[in-house]
C-alpha cells in the first residue's frame, strides 16, 4: 500500500488506493475547494481540486443554478473529506466510493456535486499528463482517434416579453454571423399556430433548411399536443424535435415515434446510466436518427457517462447519436475525444460558460478545441477571468 | 385575494393562494425551522412549521442520514423563503411551486427536503382540524373508510460481525415477543448456501411458516444470482423476496418474475410517480401478489404519493399491494387512512423513530393508531422526548 504518512494532516484514505505503481499514486489530492461566484448573474459552483504538486490543480463546474448552496454543502461536508489524500488517478474508484456512501442515489444535488468533482479530477489528470482532456480520452478509450472539430449548434430562441418575430429573427441572424449554421428555438409556450409562425420566421432566416433547425419543448406537451405539433412540423423535416414529452414517460415517446418520422431528441433530464438504459429499452427511439442528450455534468460525471456510452454500444447505438445538453467545455472535450455527434452551445446565455476558446472560432457550426492541457478553461479568457482568482487562490 | 398585510414582516406569497374562503386562508405559515439532532446516533433532520396560531405547529422528518446538512441547506435556503406567509392548507399548490422551482428534479436531497416540509404541513393541517392525520386522509380521499389497525412487520436480520445463527434467532424471538408474527431479514451478503442456513434458522423460530418471513437483498444480485436464490427459496413460499435486483432495471425484474412464482417486493429506491409508473409498466410485476414499497418520505411526500396511488389504480393495482418502506409514523397514518397493505417497522434500529405510540402495542403484527390530532408524534414518548424541545423552541 502506498505510504500516506507524507500528508500527516490529511485523513487516511477510507480505502487503499487501487494502484500501487509510483506513476499512479501521484499526485495526491491535497484539498477540494468550492467557490461560489455569480458572474453576469449566473450562480456558478466551481470546484477546485488542489494537489500536492504546487502548480497542479483541476477545475470543475458543479453548477445547479436553482440550488447552489445545497450542492456546495454536499461537496464540502461529504465529498471533500472522503477524497483528500487519494491519488487524482483514482477517479473511477473515488466515484464508486462517493456514489455508495450516500446509499440513496442520484438527483441534481448529489449528481452535480459528484460531477463537479469528477470534472476537476479529469482536468487535473489531463494536466498531470500534459495533454488536453480530449486527447487523454481519445488515447484511453477511443484507440487514439479523435475528431478535428466538434459539431455545435446555437441554442436560444427563448420566449421573452415583447420579443416578436423580428426579435427572434435578429437573434438567429446573430448566430449565423457567429458561424453557426444550425440553431435551436423553444416551442410549446404559446398556441401551436403561433409557434408555427415563429418556426416559419426562423426558417426564413436560415434559408428554409429544416435540417438546420431544432425545436425544443422542454417536456411541456401531453401526447395529443405532441402528436398535433409533430404532424404540423413533420413537413419541415427539422434537425430534431426535442423533449416533446415528460422525459420519464418512455411509453409516450414510443407512441410518438410510431407517428413522427423525423428525428426526436431527449435525455437531458435523465441522470444516470440506468435511466438512459430505460429510455433506450422502452422509449421506442430509433438508432438511425434520434438524438440522445444525456449531460455528463448533470448525470454523475464522465465515469458514469462512459458507462452510458458502453450501454449504448451494447444496445446497438453509436456514440454519434449523442449530442450532450449543456454547452460546457467538458462535454466538448468528450465529444471530440470519444467521437460523439457534437455538443450544444449557448452563445448568448449562461455566460461566461457559453462559447469557446478565444482562438477557436465557429465556422459552419464546427469548432476546433484548444491544444492546452486539461479541459481548456484557461484558453477561454471570459471564463478564465472568473476562474483565475479561484485557480490562484 | 386574502389580505396579507397582517404579517408585515413576512415576504408576500409568490403566488396568490388558490383558496379564498376564510376557512382555507388560515392558519398561515409564520416560519419553517430545521432542527438537526442525533438521538442514539441517528442524524435526524426535523422540520417544524410554525403558524400564526400560537399553539399550532406541524412536525416532519426530512432525514437523510448520509447527507443531512445538504437537506437542511435545501430547506432553509430554498424552500423556507417560498412558503412563509402561505396558508398551511395550500399543500398541493406549495408542492407544485417548490417542485418546479428547482427545474431539475428528484433525488434524495430535494425529495427529503420537500417531504419533510410536506409531512409537517399535513401534521399542521390535521391539528388545525383537530383530527388524526389518518382520519383526515380517510375523509378526504377514501370516502371516510379507514382500517382499525395497520399490518406491520419487524425489519431486521442484519449482518453484524460475530452475529451467528443463535444471535439471529434471538433477534427474531425478540420480535415475536414484541407482538410481531412477520419478520424480515437481510440476505445476499454471504454465499447463498450460508444465507439458506440463516433462512432455515429463522424459519425454525417462526414455526416454519414461510408466509411470515420476508427476505431483503437490497439490490445486490445480478440476474443469475437472483434466479439461483429464487430457485432455492421458492419452496419456502416466503411472504416476499425483496429488491433482488438493481431497482431501476425493470426488465430484470420482469425476467425474474417469469421464473419466481411467489411474491416479489420492490420500490423503496424509486422516488417519484414517474419512476413508480415505469416499474409498473415495464417490471413485469403481478398485481395479485407482488408488493410495492414506495416510501412517501423518500419520494416527494404525500402529495406525490397520492398521485402514485392514483396511477396504480389506473393500472389496475390495489392500494393494498403497497407496504411502504421506512417504518415511520407518517406512512403508518397513510396506510390506515388510505387502506394500504401495511407498513414496515424497525423495532430495534433507527430509534427513536421505530416503533409505535406508547399505548398501542403490536399484537399478531397488527397495531392501532393513536387518536390524537396530527401525525401522532406527541403520542410516542421516546420520539417526542427528542421532538418536544423542538416543538416548544
Amino acid at each position: 500500500m502506498p505510504d500516506t504518512t507524507e500528508m500527516p494532516n490529511s485523513p487516511a484514505p477510507l480505502l487503499p488506493p487501487p494502484w500501487h505503481s509510483d506513476d499512479r499514486s501521484r499526485p495526491r489530492i491535497r484539498d477540494v475547494r468550492v467557490i461560489l461566484t455569480a458572474p453576469e448573474g449566473t450562480r456558478l459552483v466551481v470546484v477546485k481540486v488542489e494537489t500536492d504538486e504546487p502548480e497542479l490543480y483541476g477545475l470543475g463546474c458543479a453548477t445547479f443554478t436553482q440550488r447552489p448552496l445545497a450542492v456546495a454543502t454536499a461537496i464540502e461536508e461529504y465529498l471533500r473529506p472522503q477524497v483528500i489524500g487519494r491519488s487524482v488517478h483514482d477517479i473511477e474508484d473515488l466515484w464508486s466510493m462517493l456514489a455508495v456512501s450516500s446509499y440513496w442515489r442520484s438527483g441534481p444535488v448529489l449528481n452535480n456535486a459528484m460531477s463537479g468533482l469528477d470534472m476537476a479530477l479529469w482536468d487535473a489528470v489531463a494536466k498531470a499528463r500534459r495533454v488536453p482532456l480530449w486527447k487523454l480520452l481519445a488515447d484511453r478509450y477511443n484507440g487514439g482517434k479523435f475528431d478535428d472539430k466538434a459539431w455545435v449548434y446555437a441554442a436560444g430562441g427563448y420566449y421573452y416579453p415583447g420579443k416578436d418575430l423580428d426579435g427572434l429573427q435578429d437573434e438567429m441572424k446573430h448566430y449565423l454571423d457567429l458561424g453557426y449554421s444550425t440553431v435551436k428555438m423553444k416551442i410549446g409556450g404559446v398556441p401551436l399556430a403561433d409557434d408555427l409562425k415563429r418556426i416559419e420566421a426562423v426558417l426564413k432566416v436560415i434559408g428554409g433548411k429544416g435540417e438546420n433547425l431544432c425545436v425544443d419543448v422542454n417536456g411541456r406537451y401531453d401526447l395529443d399536443q405532441a402528436l398535433a405539433c409533430g404532424a404540423a412540423i413533420a413537413p419541415y423535416n427539422l434537425r430534431w424535435y426535442e423533449e416533446p414529452l415528460d422525459p420519464l414517460d418512455y411509453l409516450l415517446h414510443a407512441a410518438l415515434a410510431t407517428r413522427y418520422a423525423p428525428p426526436l431528441a431527449t435525455g437531458e433530464n435523465l441522470f444516470s446510466m440506468q435511466d438512459a438504459r430505460n429510455l433506450i429499452r422502452h422509449g421506442g427511439l430509433r438508432p438511425d436518427r434520434d438524438v440522445l442528450q444525456f449531460d455528463p455534468a448533470l448525470s454523475y460525471g464522465l465515469v458514469e457517462y462512459l458507462r452510458t456510452l458502453a450501454m449504448l454500444q451494447r444496445h446497438g447505438w453509436s456514440g454519434r447519436r449523442c449530442v450532450p445538453h449543456g454547452g460546457h467545455q467538458f462535454a466538448l472535450n468528450i465529444a471530440v475525444g470519444l467521437g460523439l455527434g457534437g455538443n450544444e452551445s449557448y452563445p448568448d446565455v449562461f455566460a461566461p460558460f457559453g462559447g469557446f476558446a478565444d482562438d477557436c472560432p465557429v465556422e459552419n457550426s464546427l469548432v476546433r478545441l484548444p491544444d492546452i492541457p486539461g479541459v481548456g478553461f484557461e484558453a477561454k479568457s471570459a471564463l478564465y477571468r472568473v476562474m483565475r482568482p479561484l485557480a490562484e487562490g
